[in-house]
């Protein structure tokens, strides 16, 4: 079968020394790292919304977009959707990401009613579940466009109007219902529009309430169709709306104890979400692991010097290993993995470009992937945290941890002992030199 | 006797046509509003901090500062501190805000041993308890200044090392027993050091739980010795750390959940940490409100194009008639109240600059919330609010939110009915001018 | 004839007591101002683009748009330009701004090739200019939009292809004759794609000697015409692009001082766009003012949490009070004004918030540049200013700014006086008083 | 002679295998690249400032400084800055940077008069010049501290008060005439203060004019006296004050020429300035370069998430190849370098913290630079730009660059010809790639 990428070939790994543009060089999915192969420890996945559904258009929406594909043309949708499909497991197949992602609307046109919109989106399944049978590649997590259509301008689960919250509902209901049909292994809810654009119309009490009800019922539904895959929430700030309600994992974290789901429902966290929240993509991995919530990562990048989703490849290497060093720290993923939600620059019109963005970003991965693995074996960082807290393994640390001491007593105590704890030194410095030694060596 | 502000009389209330800049022309402490009298509402309060002790260096900190105030010359210090003592109280009582607040090092000098620096303030204690006695100045709220030393420069309760957590908990204990015998309204926590400036060095983990134990020591602490105040924290997201833990108001519910306190603490929320943080003021009031955690506000802005704590005086109604309007709704301050944690700009060197600060920022405020008042009065904005989510009282929205109906129930009923609903207007612009109608009547 | 806007009226002035959404409360057009009316000194102008042919997409382009105007139903194109018009002017009609601003292609679609694009536009003159003599409603200025299609996707006259440079001219020199046609009073560029993505494939010094070149040809043909309108350059730091190269008004000053062109050009400076450059409005009017180059605005704000262009009404008079001023102080506008190139919330799809949008910005710059006006008047800020500086009034000062001393005389000059000189209260906290004593009286 | 880093021996380059904290893994100095050693290539120096003058206090510049060097005890000051000196060139041998620069404070105490400091730096000036002939440590610029004296906090040229700018002008004088003594290679202004903390008090155009005849005046003494080095000037945008007039490259070559100085002066760019004004480094650099003004460099990044100048020190190649690229491209340096103008963490407090900021950093740059050159030397990038802007070597490209068509021309050209130009992928993806591979061979 002809597909828009025909002109491109399988993508082997060729080694560090490879010039070729279209090769691995870093990403080896063989290659053993602590006893598992990479391509089990990363899991990359490809997604379908930005790859074969965006059409190039920018942040102003207006005009045509670059990006031209054959099934962007006018024509019978589903017949593009088909076309469209053919395309992307082309790709994947020859690109060798193990899984893909999507909504549902990304899969099959939008119909007039519901029930178009069902019936297209079960002929779209059946196509997914034969290609994925040809191909091999797996299902990281499905999820539900709530959020593009007019009708969630103001919120799906947030809506004023209950009758959104329940549209939003036979949407969510259908799209996990097709995520265990498939065998994903997570079910991901984005809560584009569950935020406000202003305050001054906005029953911030009753919206939170009407979206801790439909996660309890997201989390009910899973439980009863069997789904074992996890639930995740991808925290995001901001845009569209002005101000989102799963601004970053501790906002999540807060929501989720409040409706008595944070051992259901762990995060998928967005490199680029993160900056926008104003924190580096390593701290939320740091704080999702501590707070026992970390569940699968979007590895798009965002641009320091622009204020809005650009949705970029990662391409860093000093960006991504304290991050991937934390995700192996906490045992690595589990049904997680490292989703590219990353969009093609508007300028970056080739099928190529496509090829260029995925391999960059698997060899970053990869090598990042790799250079933490040798950081946490070699237990150097864990050895410095163990001597920085060591103080807390002495009697006094473990009375005072332990609730027994209380405060006037500890008081009491340091002034008849008339303590003076001097300061020791950070080494930040030389922390960040033995992290460069990992990367350069 | 003669202080530094000798020079300038009681500040009056002369109304909006006057000219006199040392004179109120919106606060009119007696104006009953909604049927309180606006002292009582905004309940102002006086910080010592940057008024009395900061020097008037800047951010480099290098070099002499601006501000040379007699108390700053080289001397006794403990002399020092009761000529500051002199001229604060001199300064608040011309003033008339009603407040003051204090940091333990604020209004006595730490010593060069716990039992120094316990004596320095017990001594300084008596002079303030005599001084709010002759001025009728009461406590907002007292805390401890346990980042300044370079001991607390790794963290208090978060320090790797527990003798640092015990020597924080002596101050904290000592400044909420003087908090306690002063009469104080509440106690506040600010983590200026709780925080992290790498994650290399960082166990996350149990630097939460270090300050977790910490809060339950305060809390249980308050209860015992009877102290009826409200224990507040700060949310502030960095600066001078990396990041703080106590980011916001929705990551300080989240941990407050966590550790079982979120009935006990209640938050001190900055307007300029609001902005820092990536929100508007309006929204961490709102947020804190819909969580059940406001406590009290520290009314000092941040400037839009600088990415540092400005702590400036608030001096827009527009800014601050929506915040004034949650604080309303929510039922206004009870232990709470408006104090101003302001830094003149530090080429504000005139002893007549402090009091142009303090008399604009009391008439914003003023003028702010009688608007405010006005609106809540109206009605107009619950109004829109009520009809906006009206649906949500029909059988269907109370069926969802009670939980008598499942996903696939409600996805079927969706499907069935064949559901389409229409987007409605949000307003915002509409509202907004209903606002601005408020302001400029 | 029926329009989209049937069901609203004329807007009226009908004072500040009026509780009538659709009335202005403080802009009546007719009130002298320092001896003009207020409708010529702040001469209002509705853009076109956001208002008529935005579709209410959002941020993420895909979807239908919420607007659903009759003129974005499917349709002979030039029929739905008619149909828009009709609208437009019913709208500018009613609303009462005096004039209204485009690009080509707002107006009239753009063909499948120059020739088809050139008659549509040239059809849709026709229209406009008849419909500009029945409403009255004259033009404040027209633009080409050598942005939205993707050959310009790596920019117009910074494009690599000199190709794009000459479609981008073609565009220029039409969209300048019509604006010379309909007695517009001004030329906008704004160079959406004048800048990079990436600095790996650029060549900054040719791209702006591409540039520069451009703006001189529009220099000369404004002359070859006899167009006595301003040549404007609107400054944008990034969006859509990484980074614009007319980046701020100071940057936008240096560069065409470059090519001579100073004297010839001037900018249009957008709320929005000094606030994304870091920038309050008040710095880039002042900038602008300073360097003799200040022409038009573009009175449309952003969010302040929010890093992208939200094109919001303006509805703050304390953000506006002071940038009037500056434009009061440096003359007025001449053939610039306040347009608002400011778009309707994406929720706000009803027809009546399209007026409430613009009823809200015009009263708040009404009573913003009334207030401005009155403050100017008063002379307070500037005696305040002729004082701070009043020593370059002395011997010295002049023998300095003339050149009348050199370094070396002028050291000498200090060690031999031992000269000490002493700061002086730079007083802001007063003089936010003083203004806020202007806006609220 | 003992010094505070008498622990610590000669740092040796020992190759990237090397474990040693304490040596050099990738700053071979001696190594040839394209030609020439490292050292001439890096030119790297020590900047006495944050490095022995800071005392470890933080943003709020309250309490005692963590870094209690032996310097900074109380003492007699000449004695306390000799022994600052013994340690600084003890320090800077030990490091092997061939550079060193300074504030004319940061190496003498500022005195109680102008004759006294005068004194001061005299008496230091001799001890520093036997330092350098001792070491062969060699001075890379000098400057004038002209901003932390209060007297300098309305600022210095631009300050409201005459003598204040002549004050500043006995000082720079004096710097400059020490740096010429000491063989400096530049002459470096930073215009701390020359800015503006609000536009109320502020008169834009005068205060421009006064630091145009203050840098007019610089040039000529520099030429009276006949230093060869480089006049340079350091742009930042804001802080301490709120807006700073030398913003950024673009903003200082503007100001040059309008003062007719953009042939004499260039621009020393810092990484974390570039980053508070909303730019990339690499955009600094390659703005500098297009324009002819890149002088030299301070090293020190910022940190992402926060908004204030963090001084820190470079620690990723992948943010400085492309700058170093570009720097290569643009010839080298000739009379800059890279300084180091970075701030321990105020955690790092121990004596060899200070070599592992100066280590790490010179190692990054080292990599980078050789990196950077490999990627010069195999001309792939340089291929790319040409191929892409092939097209304006055409007839038509000459023609519109040489002035030979008017728009008009150009325009009917456009249309006779029926133009439609095709747009050409930009393969960002793929140059990131590229970069990539040079970085991880």
């Amino acid at each position: 079968m002809k597909t828009y990428f025909d002109a491109i070939s399988k993508i082997e790994y060729e080694g560090p020394k490879s010039e070729n543009p279209l090769a691995f060089r870093h990403y080896d999915k063989d290659k053993l790292v602590m006893g598992k192969r990479l391509e089990e420890h990363l899991r990359f996945a490809v997604c379908y919304w930005h790859n074969f559904c965006w059409e190039g258009k920018d942040i102003f929406g207006l005009g045509t977009g670059t990006m031209n594909r054959p099934w962007h043309q006018p024509g019978d949708e589903m017949e593009m959707a088909r076309m469209k499909m053919d395309a992307a497991f082309d790709f994947m197949a020859k690109l060798g990401a193990p899984y893909w992602c999507w909504h549902d609307y990304d899969i099959a046109p939008e119909g007039a009613t519901i029930k178009e919109s069902r019936n297209n989106f079960a002929a779209m399944l059946d196509v997914a579940e034969q290609k994925m049978a040809e191909t091999g590649v797996k299902l990281l997590w499905g999820t539900a466009n709530a959020f593009s259509n007019p009708r969630y301008m103001c919120g799906a689960a947030t809506n004023p109007n209950p009758e959104v919250f329940a549209y939003a509902a036979s949407q969510v209901q259908n799209a996990m219902a097709a995520t265990h049909r498939l065998g994903g292994a997570n079910y991901v809810l984005w809560g584009g529009r569950e935020g406000y654009q202003n305050l001054m119309n906005t029953d911030l009490k009753r919206e939170s309430e009407q979206l801790g009800r439909f996660l309890q019922m997201v989390v009910e539904y899973k439980h009863a169709i069997g789904f074992k895959g996890t639930i995740l929430l991808e925290p995001k700030p901001q845009e569209p709306t002005k101000h989102q309600y799963d601004y970053d994992s501790a906002t999540v974290f807060g929501f989720l104890q409040r409706f008595g789901l944070e051992k259901e429902i762990k995060v998928n966290i967005e490199v680029n979400h993160a900056t926008l929240a104003g924190h580096s993509f390593h701290h939320e991995i740091a704080t999702a692991a501590s707070l026992g919530i970390l569940g699968s990562v979007d590895a798009n990048r965002g641009d320091y010097q622009n204020g809005w989703d650009t949705d970029q490849f990662p391409n860093s290497v000093d960006e991504m290993i304290l991050p991937c060093y934390e995700i192996i720290k906490a045992g690595g993923f589990t049904t997680g993995g490292f989703n590219f939600d990353t969009k093609l620059r508007r300028e970056s019109i080739d099928p190529d470009d496509m090829f260029h963005g995925h391999i960059g970003a698997m060899d970053t991965l990869a090598l990042a992937y790799t250079k933490a693995a040798d950081l946490y074996e070699s237990g150097e960082l864990q050895k410095v945290i163990e001597n920085r807290y060591s103080g807390w393994n002495s009697e006094l640390g473990e009375k005072i941890l332990s609730g027994g001491i209380n405060l006037k007593d500890l008081s009491q105590w340091a002034v008849d002992n008339d303590i003076d704890p001097k300061p020791q030194s950070g080494k930040q410095e030389y922390l960040e030199n033995l992290v460069n030694r990992f990367i350069h060596k």
